[in-house]
């Protein structure tokens, strides 16, 4: 077995509000982490918490814990060590997973031909953000579950090991659609293609957003922690397959070639001429 | 194998001075955990870097990776992943080695009888914190051999890893001596008496502090990153070796004993009546 570690470091009023509630901050810090893990397909094992607070509240740190807890437990993920201290709220989780030598998936494996997928539903995390920014407004229960998409994500862990053997490349969503993929397509040197028909579903609140911002939405919302995959087409039935053991739907939403860059079309094929940024978490 | 894993979180004005060369601090923000892994006799593999900082300044970071790789490649420890964000500046190092199985030094070893060790110097890191705070004046000299120990702790990796096998128990003092002996005595379940004549000498400044306040620096400096041992009364050679072994002398200053808690007494064996704290980090 291979060991793979990844470490994030959440800030409040960068990855987080202040407001949130510590339950569900407790369980993204893990999530954002284990969702690394699921990007090379790895098996969560342990991870340990470091945590900076500017004064010791234990109605705080006890609601911190059972959503932390409630999440490495569901994944058998044990807390092996850590570090208390006092200073500006600031989480930092590093976590340890386990692939089968030679078996993780890599950013780097992209080809020419190959399709491109996500996981699950992207960019409703970034629609419960501008709403608590005061620039969206939506029905109370749409924004409940988009506002739980932001706090609560879930870290695709079985898809990233269904996946082994099948995607030829993966990254997790954290920055983006655009900003991820642009990641992937560097370091596997190809370009792609998005199509913004096949992507615009992925928006679940889209019947409650301005028709104009969803596309925006999709590719340059962030905070959604799905995967980003990539597989051959000879795949298609494979890839599928996967979705159903891990229980999570994936959208195949373009296609990889030899341009660089990524380049989003429309339904007849026609380049959308728009420049979508890169989420930088809040800032 | 085992793996052993170590996560330590430095804070802006707790942990290092705003004032500190970057490069000693990327040295520091590494060292302290090398001294976690010191303390359990492992040898480091890898570590990964969380970095939060209010703006990007590169002549900052170029210092600060100086000094912290400059301490990697000494101990063939790789960068192997690492995440930076935007916020008070907050240094999160978790790093990994590996020690043979079952032959981890561990804190709960110590038993009545085993004498107690000291590595290295103590208290002067804490004296030259004083001395910035104004408490105490030390000529240049000696205020800059206290200030390299206080910025530029040496994590004594080799001698962690010679003592395997030959230590009941280690730790890594970080808090103060009373206070990091206090926790191994709480996992071993014993007491330890401390020779005050033996411990003084560890104080390499000590000419220049007061005579009333060396006894209290060496057991209440803090800061100090020495490994604080047990051995056997029969390891005494072996215990010599190790250390001429790993190029770091050692001291011994006491014996442990079957009653809880930590007593120091004078050159007669007289109860010195009193309280030493525990050294919280600039707090």
């Amino acid at each position: 077995m291979q060991l793979a570690v990844s470490t994030d470091m959440l800030v409040e009023g960068r990855h987080f509000l202040s407001t949130v509630d510590p339950e569900r901050l407790g369980h993204k810090a893990l999530a954002v982490n284990l969702s690394d893990l699921a990007a090379c397909g790895a098996q969560p094992l342990a991870f340990t918490l470091a945590l900076a607070m500017p004064h010791v509240d234990p109605a705080w740190l006890a609601g911190f814990s059972r959503g932390m807890f409630a999440l490495a437990d569901a994944h058998e993920c044990e807390l092996v060590g850590g570090d208390t201290t006092r200073g500006p709220l600031n989480i930092c989780i590093t976590v340890f997973g386990e692939v089968p030598q030679g078996q993780a998936l890599l950013r780097s494996g992209a080809r020419p031909g190959d399709d491109l997928y996500v996981s699950g539903a992207v960019g409703d995390a970034r629609v419960a953000l501008e709403v608590f920014r005061g620039t969206l407004a939506l029905p109370p229960e749409a924004f409940e579950a988009a506002r739980a998409r932001m706090e609560m994500p879930t870290p695709r862990v079985a898809l990233g090991q269904a996946l082994r053997g099948i995607a030829s490349a993966a990254i997790d969503i954290s920055d983006g659609l655009a900003g991820d993929l642009r990641h992937m397509l560097r370091y596997s040197g190809v370009g792609a293609v998005v199509d913004a028909q096949a992507a615009i579903p992925l928006l679940a609140c889209r019947e409650h957003v301005p028709e104009s911002q969803r596309l925006e939405f999709v590719i340059a919302g962030g905070d959604d922690y799905e995967l980003l995959f990539t597989a051959p087409a000879a795949q298609r039935d494979a890839v599928q397959r996967a979705a159903q053991v891990a229980g999570t739907p994936v959208t195949r939403i373009g296609r990889i070639d030899s341009e660089p860059g990524m380049r989003v079309v429309d339904a007849s094929g026609r380049l959308i001429d728009r420049a979508f940024g890169s989420f930088d978490h809040f800032g």
